[in-house]
């Protein structure tokens, strides 16, 4: 049998694609990261990256246009937050039909301005283009950031025995969080600088999916304490597990600075939870849930 | 009347929507150039630049996937070109319909693969994600390129009395070029170093379109002498001026140094048309016809 996008999934898709295409050398941060990691010298790094939304996919049609654009660029800075970086440079991509009407496009250019706004980015550039009538909206960011090159955070260096926490609380995204969240900026930044976290990701397709990645990234397994998963009122623990688009932090750090960690951690940033520990590879437990682009 | 996409057009759409977004203060290319210029220090500019590929409108469900891949990575090199620089980074988002055969996929990054190679760029991420059953695939592509600042050409450069010049021929792109066009890396290359243009730019929507938006950037007019617009074999005057995506470089030399450019110009570049001079603003001649992306 043939593989199709779904049998295949994301992860190995990406793995298999990477193949056709020459790929920078010696990079700094694997393709499963956040963003890619470009040495810009003098001990600073350029972050780089890319993100879509798809009408009926990631946003309703009933969505206010407001709100898809703060979502847009909202993931992306979410990015550079997962990485340890801030956000620099966009770029914006439209693709819509030709009956699209322009006040929709006026709401989301505001929506994404009140964003780069927020965390002190700015627009480089950008594109129309056409679809074809009845064809879905999409709209794709790319965006550069930078990060001091000693404060980069990748998903590949937790160690066994690593405290894993998350920051904020999980599930129900669909109520209208997925459009209105705010991006960890400043609780990564607070991070590389007081307590460097050894892997960071964000939570984009739910902990039940990103936490495996988090460990196999970083050759380990992991022990979820079900019960310590910070929940968003009137959620089960499947949603807080499987709902994805949190877009919260989630991180690891080395026991002996874990109890610190949760000492010091500012009260006027989003809350702390520690949600379990890495283990060695092989051990520990499995989850199931969460979103597959494809899927 | 609510203004529409196809009433406003595209220039007047970004003009629009630009009006809702932070821009980058002090930008050294405006965001009418073909890529977005950002000063990187030590005498360098970093280029930024994002272009789209959508089914049905740039590419037909039958053209060779590997082809697709090509011309979406090309596009950018050609834009790079445009402004004297090279390209570096790539990243690639594709959205597609969840029964996308994976070895369509394949070949098309087998063509972006192919385009990199060519031009010394590599890929440094991506993204896959997707669209409605029955919506058109999508290529998104953002890149970073470089300049040395002091061979950083912009579109708005001209000054009245220049000599407009194209390479290679023009029209009937259609016919198949528009997959398999060589980004003129090479030529703008060779221009920045020895002919510095006043202003160029890549012939993307034909010359009808992209001319006068190149003098208008340079607060000028223009006057075409259409007996010297090099055409493709079997194309018409009306093609060569409309029918867009030849991808050739169109760029402006003051007239003292234009004949020893033609008598210079190496024999291994694509040949050198002089097609005619930049006016003061408000004399030489209109053009219409070209594509507009909205039309």
């Amino acid at each position: 049998m043939k593989p199709t996008l779904q049998t295949l999934g994301e992860d190995a898709l990406i793995a298999r694609l990477l193949q056709q295409v020459p790929l920078a050398s010696d990079p700094l941060a694997a393709p499963g990261d956040d963003c890619a990691a470009i040495d810009a010298g003098q001990g600073m790094l350029q972050l780089l990256k890319t993100d879509a939304l798809v009408e009926h996919v990631h946003f309703l049609p009933t969505a206010k246009p407001r709100q898809v654009g703060w979502k847009a660029a909202a993931r992306v800075v979410s990015d550079f937050a997962a990485m340890g970086g801030v956000p620099e440079h966009f770029l914006v991509t439209l693709a819509v039909p030709h009956d699209c009407p322009v006040a929709w496009l006026d709401q989301l250019y505001r929506g994404i301005g009140d964003c780069l706004r927020a965390f002190g980015a700015t627009v480089a550039g950008g594109e129309t283009t056409r679809v074809p009538a009845h064809s879905a909206r999409v709209i794709s960011i790319a965006a550069t950031g930078r990060a001091a090159k000693k404060h980069l955070v990748l998903r590949s260096g937790g160690r066994a025995g690593d405290v894993l926490f998350v920051t904020g609380k999980l599930g129900g995204s669909l109520k209208g969080r997925h459009l209105t969240f705010t991006p960890r900026i400043a609780e990564a930044a607070w991070l590389v600088q007081h307590a460097k976290p050894s892997a960071m990701m964000d939570l984009s397709d739910g902990l039940a999916k990103d936490l495996p990645r988090l460990a196999a990234a970083s050759a380990c397994g992991f022990q979820l304490d079900p019960a310590n998963v910070p929940r968003h009122r009137g959620c089960t623990l499947a949603q807080a597990l499987g709902d994805g688009e949190d877009f919260e932090l989630l991180f690891s750090v080395p026991a002996r600075k874990a109890q610190q960690l949760l000492e010091t951690w500012p009260g006027n940033l989003a809350p702390l939870s520690a949600i379990g520990k890495l283990v060695p590879a092989g051990e520990g437990m499995d989850l199931t849930g969460g979103w597959d682009h494809f899927g």
